[in-house]
């Protein structure tokens, strides 16, 4: 315990006034500033991923490939244009889908015979090649995933990485299988392996199984995540959906079994967009900007050198010296030697959300101490010069552990069980993701699901889809039997 | 020297009859049989990335993403819809473009007030934002690059990953600078990366300044890398375009200099796609199929058993032992258990293009070798059973060695000089990329570009950019003063 023995400066509690009353604006200025994702691009709905961004999307869409390939998975890609009669072959898929794709009508100066369909989502253009690929149960499990652009015609708000025309990083996972048994436990591997990913990235969700009238077009059972936002709204942040065999059928998918017997395929698909990246800044951040993990942040460390007059020098050698070090040990790490002033500079690296940073002033060197500050709780910690590796390996895991920690009490404490219809209105309008018993009818949550914004988001089930069960017997609507915790939110 | 103190059994030199004179069945065969590029997608110029091609893929690219990072590009990524304002602001850009993009003209069921352009490259939407991002010198340069999917309305015919519809893999990089010397040294930069990359990959190559009415819409010089298919054609495989400052004016992107004086930027693009993995498939591989470098295949060593009757339990043991030590000393290592018989697993990993194949019998338990046979020249070599990580290690190294000589042998073999038209024509005739002494002037090519699929690539140049003078002093057309060494070739 390198820090503890050290002196901990607490300076007090975050700055999250804006973040939590101006989330929309702040939110955008933090993609702007911190260099993330520009929406100033000229078309509603589109942005460009700027270097920092992307290396951060890169970082954590990286985490889950690691996560799909050690489970068999394999990347593939798919053409973004879907032919008509490829997309039309799944009826409810289209009727869901219809109103909200971009048609390619125009090739050059020509009127296309055939027209293309910008893909909204994958299903139609690769179950198309399913067909083709799969005839025997030798070819099966068919378990891919690729990382695209998606498209969809969104008619009213559109908000950067939240819902937008062209959704730059679409990560979507899809498998057959022979069996059904094979497939459901493959649906609750997939909801497995989701919730590590979100763990991993100290983004607190609740799982729910969508009700009937918001699954996915074609799905038999569609469970989805869902966090919250620092304004109380919630926020799906990944699918995972039971297809069955209607996709099968409709796309003729079909294998000779081991028992000579020709058979449809089983299917599942999941899939998680831009918004991880969205909730890492919105969950982690506050006033000041982003604040990432340290197992995330491209840029783990900077170093900032406090010169006075007289020690220009002796300050930026013993910069450099422990720049050397820290990088040596592994570390990515920056040393600032722009011409800007420490405050600059420290508004820039806390805009951009880099866990530690390190300051050098004569007093430091003289003292043969280190100040560390840490971005996620602002706290100085002083440390030993000499034992600089150990303290800041030892602070990046507190850090980490810390941060997620932090996010779920903040998440849970706005989890809030219901005991009455009136209570569910008031703790609504209070920013809560609300809790409570009920008995599955869709008649009893309808006038809810007319105040604005509000969404039921479903029945809560644990990692292996078990629903939970609600502690109270009678749903609080009708006073029938209970069979649901129903999650119900102000929601995106 | 592990290797030269064994038996080596010669078997002959690579079948590579069809792989020659039938090189389109051969290539697109491969594509789908090897599970690279499946062309069966339902639409003219589309195909599908499949696990293991893909693999290839990210390996490759992998490498120039990585010289790109050391050289201080950074990764972003932009929308593929570009706004038609803002695809028409540079008019020679879009006279270049107009008759062979796609246009996005519906939403849903909607007639768009304002149409997209699909992107067919990416200047028009990124140089919009060039002129938001830069302001200042502190802004400069800008070095970025993006792997993206384009889109071009090919009309006639189109070749998986040759010329397609969709591009599915684009590379671009582009840069912004203060100076026209800074922006003519990054062009420099740019062809010494792309040489790098070539050779890494044992693609061999010329490079040529692309004459005046074969340039890049809007570009002031283009330089292109071209290689050589089997039966004879060249193929571009990479440009590196001075844009000068024509976009720059065009789009308004200034910037205030250190002297306070407004200027306009200098910026270059360069870019290669999928046909990098097209010469890979082309010039490494025969009959059999694909023929991997060690570097870039995804599974380097494959062992079959050969079990005998009363000896499978021994083989199988033996072969698990063997996989474990390869495994442990860090190779891409597949043991093929499966029941098919060892003839049947030779032919699917050799058209795979695994580069070395172990094979163990009793035999080989009872003699303690081992029999490596390899991918590129059907070698079969015997090894002690104790060296065979050493012996491997110095296999891998010599095959990739091996197999980048034998392409560049294969090339230079089919560079010729021409000294008269005449022969300009029989060596065209016989696959031959010619090189002859030109002085520069269109029309004494005129007659050459009529000959069926004949292009002039443009004037030899080497990494420095540097015109390759001609021995011969005189233009072989018109006996004027030869500038150039003029390469001509049929091409895709």
């Amino acid at each position: 315990m390198l820090i503890a023995s050290e002196k901990r400066i607490k300076v007090g509690t975050r700055p999250r006034e804006r973040w939590r009353k101006e989330f929309g604006e702040w939110y955008n200025d933090v993609l702007i500033k911190a260099e993330i994702y520009d929406h100033r691009y000229p078309a509603k709905g589109m942005g460009v991923w700027r270097g920092y961004g992307k290396k951060i999307a890169n970082r954590v869409y990286g985490i889950l490939k690691k996560m799909l390939n050690e489970n068999g998975y394999e990347e593939v890609q798919f053409p973004a244009l879907i032919p008509e009669k490829i997309f039309r072959i799944e009826s409810e898929h289209v009727r869901g889908f219809e109103a909200e794709v971009f048609w390619v009508t125009r090739g050059g100066l020509t009127e296309l015979e055939e027209k293309y369909v910008l893909r909204p989502t994958s299903e139609t253009p690769m179950y198309y090649m399913f067909r083709i690929w799969i005839n025997s149960y030798r070819d099966l499990p068919v378990k891919i995933y690729q990382i695209v652009n998606v498209w969809r015609y969104e008619t009213k708000w559109t908000r950067p990485l939240f819902r937008e025309r062209e959704i730059s990083v679409f990560f979507e996972a899809h498998g057959a299988f022979a069996s059904k048994e094979e497939n459901e436990n493959e649906v609750k591997l997939a909801t497995k392996i989701y919730a590590t990913f979100f763990r991993k990235l100290g983004i607190p969700f609740i799982i729910t199984e969508r009700p009937e009238w918001d699954k996915f077009p074609g799905a038999e059972k569609t469970y989805a995540f869902d966090t919250l936002m620092p304004n109380g709204r919630a926020l799906q942040i990944g699918t995972v959906h039971n297809l069955g065999q209607r996709f099968a059928k409709a796309f003729g998918i079909k294998f000779q079994d081991k028992d000579l017997k020709i058979k449809y395929v089983w299917q599942n698909c999941f899939g998680v967009s831009g918004r991880v990246v969205t909730s890492i800044i919105a969950i982690h951040g506050d006033d000041h900007g982003l604040a990432l993990l340290p197992s995330i942040a491209p840029i783990q460390i900077v170093i900032v050198p406090i010169p006075y007059k007289g020690f220009e020098q002796a300050v930026i050698q013993k910069c450099r010296e422990v720049y050397e070090r820290l990088k040596n040990a592994g570390f990515s790490v920056v040393l600032d030697e722009s011409d800007e002033t420490p405050g600059e500079k420290f508004y820039k690296w806390e805009l951009r959300g880099v866990p530690l940073r390190i300051e050098i002033g004569p007093t430091d060197i003289k003292e043969k101490e280190i100040t560390i500050t840490r971005r996620d709780t602002f706290e100085r910690i002083r440390v030993n010069e000499e034992k600089i590796v150990d303290a800041i390996r030892e602070l990046m895991n507190k850090v980490e552990e810390e941060m997620k920690k932090a996010a779920w009490d903040w998440f849970n404490s706005k989890l809030e069980i219901a005991n009455s219809k009136e209570e569910v209105g008031k703790l609504l309008e209070e920013g809560y993701i609300v809790l409570t018993s009920w008995c599955g009818d869709e008649k009893c949550v309808e006038d809810i699901t007319e105040l604005p914004g509000v969404k039921i988001l479903g029945a809560l089930v644990d990692e292996n889809l078990e629903y939970i069960k609600p502690k109270h017997g009678k749903c609080i609507f009708c006073e029938r039997k209970a069979k649901y915790l129903v999650a119900i939110a102000k929601s995106y």
